[in-house]
């Protein structure tokens, strides 16, 4: 953490736990924002001092106000700017001048509007950074702490939510106020409630780090417009996942953009940057969702239950179908039943009517009332093989709903393993689930958005124990070696770099070459084909020709001095019919590899992730199936695994119905080499190892051709 | 339609419009189903006469009871039998001793409970045949009828739905309760509302057609746990959307119950029984649903709003972050996002702020009030590009939500384009919606549910104008030989139907069967060889080999006499190596086809929908991507094509970067002449055409390999 990123974490200290609050530019005006912020700090019952000021008014609301902040005679510990943004930078050079440290600035009208709001933003930046003051915004609805030695609505909400362990950051400021509408209906609790705007000053990336050591936060939760630094965030996400377990979950809008990718290669056109997004998420930990909904009904089921230790649950429900909508969402969701122990089965039958289903899905019958439904909630609980109950009911006429709901909070109460519930319909069961949420219970009106969240606590908690963040070391890395390779070729100016070049540069860092050489003559062909071993493949090299088959520069299969002589000379005859100028550096000769499968690794770069890793089945597959898959450098070992255990191809490279498995440690390496090279070169744009022959296992990997294309450093 | 069939129908009408009912086996104990159905029946106001039959009461509810139906003194419609279900064959007797044909049998204790309750069941339907009687259940929830002139709450659920042009079919009575809860809160409204347990006697199928001519039913809506008869289920659809234009929605439970498909053949071990239902489903028009608030959402669509002309869409809302994530929503659903005039353009710009954005998605801002949204949905109403107006709604401190939602009401009067909303929040937003859902405009917590209810009503429609169920006339079909040649394969009591005779058989329906034939001689060998000319494949034929390949009995790419000479050499020192006792009937010559692509079609049977049709790329496709897609036969030209475009490897057929395109319409041809053969013999249990060969456009397509396996009728 820099000097900058330090101060700002003092900084937001002070911006929610304030003892001295200013409110620049309010008014008297109700309805209006200037308005709203100071009357909801006063609502909610603030426990420190607030000061208005108004160049216009003497008091507001019967408080005295003061026309600048300066003329405040005490200490102001946050300033709230609700100024007209053509003055704002006034009133923040007013709050430097005053000592104060901590600004939010709710005013509109800056970056969002275009070039002349982005002049005035960086103005605010400027004086920021003059007076060591941090601000959150400008473009944002403020700053929510319901800590109760606070107690702080710094923001103009139509409302205050309730306490909670969950921390939620939007760059959309409209957002908050449907997510705030949606919470307080479920009495879904806030710890930190934060709308950063435009993030001129302090970013996500710092907030972030100040939830990570808040301790009245245990869930994060996050709107995002746009990552303007991928890599710092998943740095941050790592880091916090890693420091305090905490989960973090984003909705990141903007899925179906078509991604900008500029490279025009093969590999480059099926890079959309939302794949990208994903990929980075996942390896950074992050559980990225796709609405609010979804964000909440995996927040809740983090922030209001145990762990579960395994993926088995065992259901409990009034009615059949349901029983069987759940089961296909549980299985769907990657969830098992639980299997009950003969214990178990004993209790069901003796505590429920014959006609029950005692198995799991459990079937008190429609007519149950909560002494069934808490005699099979138990049972479960005490078998072993169950880490998880789901409860589900319907309002039957003999239903008592009420009182159902508050056996499971009473039940729920110490438990070490979570219980979730379903009560479907909506206004008979209205109440049995208002007492559930108040309960800080977690319920879903869906089957399969309750199995979703179990699962997704589960697969975070799983990896939180297994995932290891670290790079692994590698030898055989002659970085030198490379940089001057590197230079030299940046020094001919060009973009496209061939096969032979690209070739020894991927051989400094480790990466399995083919055994080969460049002949400048027949007889050198001949000679290195007789070195290397027939049967051989010979490729014209030249700086001109970038597609070398689609000039008949390829020729496979050589398995004598005569066919290589045969194919050395077809080479030059098919080059100088269709391209007579080009200039032939020789041709490349390499050992022919047969009885492998097929992969393409590639490098690219993506604006806000930075180098990243691609990798898929060669051929048809990436090409129809869209069969591919990305990791952001570095890759540690596990990411570069994860990558092509996650793609559809690779069972068969696994090996099925009898044939081999193939040597997928060596795709691993060449992964992770790659990966390597792409942080410690970022004049590498692109690119392509295509095809890299995977033999079978233990048997290693040969790159059968590459190609890259540098940054245009002119 | 069957006569027991026309019965039920005119039973049913009944059912629905009784002037006089009979409650047997009611009773006085509040909150036991005996007594909620009369006591509904009376709440609700019903516009016949109701008589309660209880053994041991004088009057219930202060109506005259009377102890035996047959004792009532005036004509009774309908009986409701409530009775325990030991007894209830009694009371059924009565009611046809009494001449009472409609009947709904509540009473639980039949089928669901095993052997014993599934004869008391048959001896229901035994009773009912004997007095034309048609019955609902038993062991059902009830039934509901909302038409004014009727008013019939003839079930034990806790509330009377709202009157409305949703007919509601469920298998499960418990799910019911959750259903008519949450569509009393939603103020959602029903035409009938049936609950048919164990469907003894009136099925699915029987209601279906009873809703088709239903006018108050504009959508059907149906929860099924079994599709007993699938064919029946399939063609009831088709011929009720077809007829009246309305469209079906099922949720059919037990998506994950592991297909119990009985062939262990390579394509059969493919095949899940709910891919079958699937596809089953959307052939036959069905929308299949996977839950309550999933069918809901689409049948409100359907149900209050006109239908789309196109899936272009213009969004209206009042924050940014909402209106990115419906776009989202709205390109992953296959909706479009329409272009708008320039007039519309100025429109807009003139009514709303110079902040606001008059693009679509458009932002009418935070702080807009109704006219601004009324300003923009107009405008949107107006423009030719737009075919449907999506209304995003956040609650902002300055938004007049119920306003807006009343002007909405307003504007959606008499509009011929579809007009969806979403109010995101839940309390504030609250009075807003229930503005809305009480006019039915359809309303939706989440942009993905409206983007996709919005893209199901245009699919259902796009198809309901062009889908052609008509199964084409097929020439060169030689019905006769077929059977002559089935026969004498049924007579020989094998299972297994080598090559050969396979062929022979595929030919009589048309099918592009191989140059070939069976050579019991080398010399006969390569005079065939040379008749059809080379290069060819030969084949062991016998009865006692399945696996060809696996015992070397197959040569390929032969170009000459002596090749053939030597390969029919090998290929029987080849068998009397590893199977010395088969006996080799001979071996198949046919000319060896290079330069296609290769297909796997196949016939098996589902146990509910009977012969079905599958199509799949051949190899590593089927296998690794479980690229296949399934038809229940016989095929319509139009199903058959989809099940190919269906497939991801339908554009390695349609040839994509400079490969041609192959002949499509002969595997189009294959498939419907398939079904004809599966549809024609149903002894056929399995048959795999594996591989067809496809050759390019106009040149047709050759079967590499087939073989079938019979019904064994031992």
């Amino acid at each position: 953490m820099n000097e900058l990123q330090k101060l700002r974490q003092k900084n937001l200290e002070t911006i929610f736990h304030p003892q001295s609050v200013a409110i620049i530019g309010t008014n008297r005006v109700k309805g209006t924002v200037p308005h709203d912020i100071l009357d909801n700090i006063l609502k909610t019952d603030f426990n420190g001092v607030v000061y208005p000021v108004s160049p216009k008014e003497k008091s507001i609301k019967g408080i005295k106000a003061y026309k600048y902040v300066i003329d405040v005679p005490d200490d102001i510990d946050l300033a709230i700017l609700v100024f007209p943004s053509p003055v704002c930078h006034l009133a923040l050079e007013q709050c430097g001048q005053k000592g104060i440290k901590s600004v939010i600035i709710i005013s509109a009208g800056f970056k969002e509007i275009g070039e002349k709001g982005l002049i005035r933003e960086k103005q605010l930046v400027e004086i920021a950074r003059k007076y060591d003051i941090s601000f959150i915004g400008p473009n944002c609805l403020g700053v929510i702490n319901t800590a109760p030695e606070t107690n702080l609505n710094a923001s103009f909400a139509r409302e205050m939510p309730d306490k909670g362990s969950i921390g939620f950051l939007s760059q959309s400021g409209a957002l908050c106020t449907a997510v705030l509408d949606y919470a307080i209906a479920k009495h879904i609790g806030f710890s930190k409630f934060i709308s950063f705007g435009n993030k001129a000053d302090i970013s996500e990336i710092d907030l972030l780090y100040y939830l990570m050591d808040d301790e009245e936060t245990k869930v994060i939760l996050m709107y995002l417009e746009e990552v303007s630094d991928g890599k710092a965030l998943m740095n941050a996400a790592q880091e916090v996942i890693e420091k305090s377990g905490k989960p973090i979950l984003i909705i990141k809008s903007g899925r179906t953009e078509a991604g900008a990718s500029a490279a025009a290669s093969h590999t480059g056109s099926l890079t959309g940057k939302d794949e990208i997004c994903d990929a980075a998420f996942e390896q950074a930990g992050i559980i990225r969702c796709d609405h609010i909904e979804e964000m909440f009904n995996k927040a809740i089921a983090f922030a209001y239950q145990p762990v579960p230790r395994s993926e088995k649950v065992a259901i409990i429900t009034n009615a059949g179908g349901p029983g069987v909508l759940t089961t296909d969402a549980a299985i769907s969701s990657g969830l098992q039943l639980a299997k009950f122990s003969e214990e178990t089965t004993k209790i069901l039958k003796r505590a429920l009517p014959s006609t029950a289903n005692i198995n799991n899905p459990v079937d008190v019958i429609g007519d149950a009332r909560a002494d069934r439904y808490v005699a099979a909630i138990k049972a479960a609980f005490d078998d072993e093989d169950v880490d998880g109950v789901f409860v589900i009911l319907t309002p039957q006429s003999m239903t008592d709903i009420d009182t159902i709901a508050e056996e499971i909070t009473i039940i729920a109460e110490g438990q070490t393993k979570p219980i979730y519930t379903s009560f479907m319909g909506e206004k008979d069961v209205a109440s049995g689930i208002n007492i559930l949420q108040k309960h800080r219970i977690p319920h879903y009106s869906l089957p399969e958005s309750m199995c979703s969240s179990f699962h997704a606590v589960h697969h975070f908690n799983k990896n939180l124990r297994s995932k290891v963040h670290r790079v692994p070391a590698l030898d055989n890395i002659q970085h030198d070696v490379a940089k001057k390779m590197m230079n030299k070729a940046l020094s001919n100016g060009r973009a496209f770099i061939s096969e032979v070049e690209t070739i020894d540069l991927l051989k400094t860092y480790g990466l399995p070459v083919p055994e080969g050489k460049l002949a400048a003559t027949v007889d050198e062909a001949v000679n290195i084909a007789g070195d290397i071993g027939y049967p051989v493949v010979m490729k014209v090299v030249s700086d001109q020709i970038i597609h070398k088959s689609d000039v008949k520069g390829v020729e496979l299969n050589l398995t004598s001095a005569q066919e290589v002589r045969d194919a050395y000379q077809r080479i030059h005859d098919n080059i100088s019919a269709v391209m007579p100028d080009a200039t032939i550096d020789g041709v490349y000769v390499i050992r022919m590899i047969t009885g492998c499968e097929e992969v393409i690794l590639g490098i690219k770069r993506d604006p806000s992730f930075g180098p990243v890793l691609m990798f898929g089945l060669g051929g048809i597959y990436v090409e129809i199936f869209k069969d591919v898959s990305f990791g952001v450098a570095p890759l540690t070992q596990e990411v570069a695994r994860n990558m092509i255990e996650q793609t559809r191809a690779y069972k068969i490279l696994e090996g099925s119905r009898g044939r081999t498995s193939r040597d997928i440690e060596t795709i691993v390496d060449a992964l992770i080499r790659l990966g390597q090279m792409a942080m410690d070169f970022p004049q590498i744009d692109e690119l392509d190892i295509n095809p890299l022959f995977v033999m079978d296992q233990g048997k290693g990997s040969i790159i059968g051709d590459a190609r890259m294309i540098l940054k245009n450093s002119n």
